[in-house]
């Protein structure tokens, strides 16, 4: 069976841990986790691993090279509600698969790989992201100990009664030398490379994020009653600045710019809208692009409410700098793809943000269906997945002959 | 003391007639509906009317006359939930002070003058509108006796226990030889008398009015990762369309046009909408202008959808057409208020919609502070009370005399 059959299995085999039937829903800390983690680490095992899991529930597994040397791979294997089968798995399953490659051939690199799998990236239980990797690269926050599920269950106990020690967390950050690099191989959630019919892209870096939450306050009214050139109605002025919105993201190479959730007061059929709330979304890979349209975005904003009469509240709910990718693995990456190489910038987040706090970072994309993700519709092709293991090993080598 | 002061006065003891305490809540077959109706039977009775309560709750008061004409005056007594003081009230009680003008001067008319105090206009407690004048003008459908409140109780049972009998309201339907008219004093529920300095407006008409569901379906997709030019985003889209109901129908004088409600699925941050509902409501007094940019609207959504590759449902959930008020009681109306007169139509529905298939209809709109209704910030002045009941009793004469 090729490595590539061996994922596509794998990767239905982690399905099928889950904690709500008929659908794929694993998180932290869970008896589907529980299960999922026993799959991996015997895996990770068969491909000539020793396998250490840590207190926050993190598996970390090391084949061994001629150096001291770490190169570090992985991704995540916990899922968001109602998820698809690639989402984090793909990462950790490639890797292994990697790994296997090399065990198959009996050959060993200048340095070690350690595959990691990540106990929580989607932050599904509790109100936090990045768990795993945080754990990783001593960004653990110890007050998030403290976090309580929808159940009331704190992490602390979610963590003690999945068999970690919670106060043992900070002793699992990084502890060896700077690890030569992380390498991070993940669907693209995004119909880029199916567009373009390729099946693999290089991640040239995450994009910045600006989140905000907007509010128009205008009069509400008499929908029969009051005539339009005595009307300041929330939602028309909304409704004007989302078409800006779109405008002006559009007219910027790579920016994407996103109004997810509207909710208009009192919001009857006939009465005039008084009040709107909105949040924005603006992400781009630079950052100082990124803060430059999310300004003329809310200039456009101000521009709409001052000639309406309006008041408008804005509020930054989180900004989140770009994570440029290291060149050096990005250059290692295209050269093991080959030509024609497709660059893309990453819209969401990935561990790989926060693994950039202690070494250079580097994501390999594949191809899925629709650019579809977090839904049991995600699809990948087996032959994507194969060249996605056959140029993980390429860059392996690569980086072995640097 | 004054009749209009009268008039504020009976306002005020009306509103203490409530269901809801520290606000004005008046539905159908209530206890402060109860209260209220005492109240409303004793001015009546004062102003030299022989008082008749119906099956469904409307007080029908009559002043003699010198012949068996008869001009009906009246509004409603029920209220919306937190209501003001002045919508429905203000109309019964002018009547009455209008009677009471001629009483004290030991006055009839040719014609006999019957107020009527609906008992139902707003339809707060049972799915229905218009409940009081429909037993008037014999529309009531025996079916609503059915119709259930909130707390599971039958409009049938609730009639029983205020006193009426159900199956006797066909009978209530008005008997005698066609009357005359049926004028209705109303606070404006808009901005316009205020905005030109009037205390008084002639209506020239009740507006017609489409409501419309709309259903715009795009594609849900991550906010991060879709580029701009390849989203199908159905809240840009409804936004264009918002902007291009609010264009549209300040294009075309005196009509409104309203979106009202708006709702985005899935309707999260970071997920591009895949599908938005929005409701639509456009009036106007002339039915030929109303259907023909209701059209026009709906051609601006199709475009927009069309253009983005999204699918439109549309649904009319309902149309009402136009009531024109009597060109004779206009023109009587007009002359009672004298130069200038201040001519509006009325966007609103009122009781004289259904009093209209019975006889000709005209209404008096009385300034309302900020045009503000259906709030406790309703507020009308005293001394534009005043110049309602001198045109109520102009009218009449000038009525006495054609």
């Amino acid at each position: 069976m090729s490595l590539a059959r061996t994922v596509m299995e794998r990767c239905q085999e982690l399905a099928e841990c889950s904690e709500e039937e008929g659908m794929i829903t694993r998180p932290i800390a869970s008896e589907a986790m529980r299960r999922a983690q026993a799959l991996v680490t015997g895996w990770m095992e068969a491909a000539g691993m020793a396998v250490t899991p840590d207190n926050i529930g993190n598996l970390r597994a090391r084949y061994p090279g001629d150096g001291d040397a770490v190169m570090l791979l992985g991704s995540h294997i916990d899922s968001a509600r109602d998820a698809g089968k690639y989402d984090g798995p793909l990462g950790v399953l490639t890797a292994i698969a990697a790994v296997q490659h090399l065990r198959d051939q009996g050959r060993r690199l200048p340095f070690a790989i350690e595959v990691l799998a990540f106990a929580d990236e989607e932050g599904l239980r509790f109100p936090t992201t990045y768990l795993g990797s945080k754990v990783v690269a001593g960004m653990f926050n110890p007050r998030d100990l403290e976090l309580t599920d929808a159940r009331g269950v704190s992490l602390r106990s979610a963590i003690e009664s999945f068999g970690g020690n919670p106060d043992r967390i900070a002793e699992d950050r990084w502890r060896g030398s700077r690890p030569i690099g992380y390498c991070e191989v993940h669907i693209e959630q995004g119909p880029v490379l199916e567009q373009r019919g390729a099946a693999l892209g290089v991640v040239r870096g995450i994009a910045g994020q600006n989140r905000y939450l907007l509010t128009f306050r205008g009069e509400a009214g008499h929908a029969g009653t009051v005539p339009m050139n005595r009307r300041r109605d929330a939602l028309v002025a909304a409704s004007e600045f989302v078409v800006a919105v779109e405008r002006e993201a559009r007219a910027h190479d790579g920016l994407v710019a996103t109004v997810g959730r509207i909710e208009v007061r009192p919001g009857a059929p006939n009465v005039i809208p008084r009040e709107v709330e909105l949040t924005l979304d603006v992400r781009h890979a630079e950052d100082a692009r990124r803060a430059g349209v999310a300004e003329r975005i809310l200039e456009h904003a101000n521009q709409i409410a001052n000639q309406r009469g309006m008041d408008l509240a804005v509020e930054l709910v989180s900004e989140n700098v770009a994570v440029p990718c290291s060149p050096k693995i990005v250059s290692q990456l295209a050269k093991a793809v080959g030509d024609p190489v497709i660059m893309v910038t990453s819209g969401a987040g990935h561990d790989a943000v926060t693994m950039s706090t202690i070494t250079e970072v580097g994501m390999l994309f594949v191809r899925c269906k629709g650019g579809i993700s977090h839904s049991p519709l995600e699809s990948v092709e087996e032959e994507d997945v194969q060249a996605a293991i056959d140029v993980l090993n390429r860059f392996l080598e690569l980086a072995a002959q640097a």
